[in-house]
């Protein structure tokens, strides 16, 4: 049985999700934050020693980053499912939004995130992270004209990755001017295994806090 | 023939070093940063509406993301070499490297290269900063306990990824107190392929500047 440590209000549900997507033998083990410094809990150090969510133990296994979990849940126990087949161009480009979703994308929110907790001090920089973000989204908002999903326009893996930029864009910054992703999460959100996942596990909700 | 996108003082060098391990038909463009704010220029949003690097390009596709050009490249001209076999524990690692190399291993760095310019400003960001350096670069120290290369103990494409870990921390932080670390980028810097790309590319040096 596969184990998923989740953290509360973090990149890890879209792991459960995707858990679910699957019906896979699953179970949850939710970690609060510290509630004055809202960092992981120390026992998420036992799990594995960067004590970071998400984290998957499978058997001896234990799976660190998002992209990297998707992936081994998909090679393994996917059957050919949620991901393009090997060799076709879909696969390269699924492959490129797996890393793409937690580096280039995810680097101004974190900047944005970090600095906003002194935005007085870091006022200099807001302009550049800012440009950084409306760069990211503007390219992601464009890879969503027309189609519904963002790999030869079938829901797959790639597409659970990049929900989480989706869901903490409003809040670390806007989706006003992005309505592709805003379909696009709304999409994400009402997929049957979402709401199952939303409405059966404690400590799940959309984006950081 | 593949044409790699070369920023200067960039993550980018790493691939061109990936080509020589493969003895790829390849070729170089290199590409300047501004002079002044130290981005990259304009040219390369002709390349990928991004404008980062590395970004190659191969016939019809275009790729970005260091992971997943890696990914391309040993996956379609790599005929088995520098990855572990497909369906093995060290392929699991392997991508997990991957992954980790540009997210979880990089933000901090990252983190800690935007605030280096206005320093006085995020002093209270910097112990946080300072101490994520440190568990990360503890993390991969004690992966490299006893052995030479982080998979199986045989180079491949995840010691490419996470060579430029250890050449941007004695830049961005210290490696004083990571001696397998040090010994790894020096293991790095002595392969054939790795002084061969060094000798013959312009704009090519250890991290960025």
């Amino acid at each position: 049985m596969i184990t998923v440590h989740h953290l509360e209000h973090s990149r890890s549900q879209r792991i459960i999700w995707l858990c679910q997507e699957l019906d896979l033998d699953y179970r949850v083990i939710s970690y609060k934050r510290d509630p004055k410094t809202s960092l992981a809990p120390v026992e998420l150090e036992k799990i594995h020693p960067l004590g970071k969510s998400p984290v998957i133990t499978d058997g001896q296994n234990t799976v660190i980053e998002s992209g990297a979990i998707i992936d081994y849940l998909l090679r393994n126990y996917g059957n050919g499912r949620l991901r393009p087949r090997i060799g076709s161009l879909e696969y390269d480009q699924y492959q490129q939004w797996l890393h793409y979703g937690e580096s280039g994308a995810i680097l101004p929110f974190m900047l944005k995130l970090y600095t906003s907790k002194i935005p007085e001090g870091t006022s200099a920089l807001q302009p550049r992270i800012d440009s950084e973000l409306a760069r990211h989204l503007t390219y992601l908002e464009s890879a969503l004209k027309d189609v519904d999903w963002f790999v030869g326009n079938e829901f797959s893996g790639a597409d659970i990755q990049l929900s989480f930029i989706a869901e903490i864009a409003p809040i670390l910054y806007s989706l006003q001017d992005y309505p592709n992703l805003v379909a696009f999460r709304d999409r994400c959100h009402n997929r049957e295994a979402y709401r199952y996942v939303l409405a059966n596990n404690n400590f799940y909700a959309y984006g950081p806090r």
